[in-house]
């Protein structure tokens, strides 16, 4: 159960179409030099007017600039608005790799916990004052606002709010990394930290690593004028150019004739469906002290075992069957915590796999409780 | 006069082909996947056979790492093995965008003068003993050590063996930046760093920018199995997986099928000529107290105007004539070094309009010159 996308939704017909026609036209030659650092610009023309509509503010294309997937602009932010020795604050629990890519940069990393409706913004007030009172205040706060991963709950609208006014009092960056924002099984996703901010003191990511294909390597960011110049002027920017020009070439025309529209709808009731098996197998199968959580869109969700059962001894189990799963620890600035709490990704699995594969996971639960009663 | 590669040669009918051949097999359709964070694995047991035979060692793929272009290898190598706070040694001049990448890392630059046969190892050493003394010892050596950018020098063999020497000794890292490394114009390069070093200590990088496509974003890391290592399991290929594996699916079997080394050969002789074009055009048109270098290979000379002529001014007065140059300031950690030099690239301009371009130089010299003395 990877947390990737479905490999069988990648290679569509629209998508082979769209590579063939593009390889035969000029758009291939541009996409061979160096693009401009902001990125493609029919792509960010795109994006621009998509974003605008979709979340009805105004954008424009300088508030966008193109990377090369979410690993780009959460390393590029990183490195300009933290490193180094800046402090960090994540979700407890956040997201495993971009830890990974912060501990890199020797930040000093502080975790805020979660409650149902996402990061607790009491619990981050409290953080946030500690740290001033010890003079290192917060540089950045990083968060998974919808579908979080990976526990795949999103954060209330008012809870945003609550964040985006500590965020102005305490001046630091909201870095919104928002790549499972179209893939909403229920109506839509609550407004963005960026329309809710108005723009100011939010760094938004988005990507088409989960909805077209992660081979591509291009994303977004959204910020203001100024964040999104001082991303463009870095020095990454001016050495390598643009993310990734070839490959804009191809997702620029594919998005330009509303090919991606329709396959984000397919993708919604596609994932849709793998969450309502994954939620139907886990009541039929989990032992009543096992509870988890009920995503309304995106890839993951996260399991709770009891006192007694420790993930990594039911991974071990369920991985002997061909199960893959996380564990919990990765997930967490201590690694101590999480010991209780596997990731389940309904992405990449079809439907049988998936009820199969908890199947496996609630028996390999069972035996390892039973051990553990011993 | 930009230093990019010619635009010209980019599209071929091999590359056109290769593509639409890719994109009918099954090679797209992992291209659009998440690739082995170490990089796709055609391409670098390609580039391990490649390397071998042509520097006569024994190269393993565990050795390589496909990189998205020279500034992500930069950038990751300064991540990992020098920030924060740690100190990097450069040549002076050196490139100007890895300068860059290393101020944003926030760490300490001292740079080590050059002549003729390049970096001066009695001038590291004197660095070296220095900085360790002080208690704030060198991390990393950057060096562009093949047809150097801005300067177009090439490093003497003897000179990299007392460097890999000192690199012994004083305990750093040697990053070779060895990007123009096939476009040599005379026999061919001098053995490479890492060659020399038998593989220890140093952490070479080739790219696919200027020998076929920047559009593509795609080069590779050359280090021991242990720096390898580090680089593979680093947050960012963590997080994006392998260096864009679209477009690796598409170079690997370009160069499985020798298209790569005869369009090797044919950029040789393209920017051969141009070199030699430039050479002619300047011992035509400069005033004699103007002097430069004269490359081996690559795309740049170096310019040293008289000291009462400021490159900025020269700069300035060419362009209101549509000719593009670096003056030489930015290419230094300190920039008031620089001022009376011009960088010229005669990768990207045709032979007609570089002779032309060179003689607006020279008026705009004598202009300045004239100005200067009244």
């Amino acid at each position: 159960m990877l947390g990737h996308p479905d490999p069988t939704l990648l290679l569509t017909p629209e998508l082979r179409t769209v590579m063939q026609e593009v390889l035969s036209s000029s758009q291939a030659y541009q996409g061979l030099q160096y693009g401009p650092e902001q990125g493609t610009q029919n792509l960010l023309t795109f994006l621009a007017e998509r974003i605008s509509r979709e979340q009805g503010i105004s954008i424009e294309p300088a508030n966008l600039m193109l990377v090369a997937g979410s690993t780009h602009a959460v390393d590029m932010l990183t490195r300009l608005f933290a490193a180094p020795g800046g402090v960090v604050l994540v979700e407890a629990p956040s997201y495993a790799d971009a830890l990974h890519i912060f501990r890199d940069h020797r930040v000093e990393l502080h975790s805020v916990p979660m409650d149902d409706d996402g990061l607790r913004p009491d619990a981050l007030e409290e953080q946030l004052l500690h740290l001033q009172t010890g003079g290192t205040p917060a540089s950045m706060l990083y968060t998974v606002p919808n579908f979080h991963n990976p526990t795949g709950r999103t954060l209330s609208t008012e809870r945003r709010l609550q964040i985006i006014e500590l965020a102005r009092r305490y001046s630091f960056l909201i870095v919104e990394d928002d790549v499972y924002h179209d893939l909403f099984f229920e109506e839509t996703v609550p407004p963005g930290f960026y329309a809710l901010a108005q723009g100011e003191g939010v760094a938004s990511i988005g990507s088409f690593s989960k909805t077209l294909a992660p081979g591509f390597r291009l994303g977004w960011l959204l910020a203001s004028r100024e964040i999104v110049q001082r991303c463009i002027d870095c020095g990454t920017s001016q050495m390598g150019g643009g993310a990734n020009p070839f490959a804009a070439q191809i997702v620029a025309e594919y998005c330009r004739r509303g090919h991606w529209e329709s396959h984000l709808a397919r993708l919604r009731s596609v994932y849709r469906m793998r969450r309502d098996t994954a939620l139907s197998a886990l009541g039929q199968q989990m032992p009543p002290d096992v509870t988890w959580t009920r995503p309304a869109g995106g890839f993951f969700l996260w399991l709770t075992l009891p006192g007694q059962v420790l993930a990594r001894n039911v991974k071990r189990l369920a991985q002997r069957q061909g199960v893959e799963i996380a564990d919990g620890t990765g997930f967490f600035v201590n690694p101590s915590d999480g010991q209780h709490n596997l990731r389940l990704a309904y992405s990449y699995a079809a439907p049988d796999e998936l009820a199969r594969g908890i199947q496996i996971l609630a028996r390999a639960i069972e035996q390892v409780k039973m051990g553990a009663e011993d």
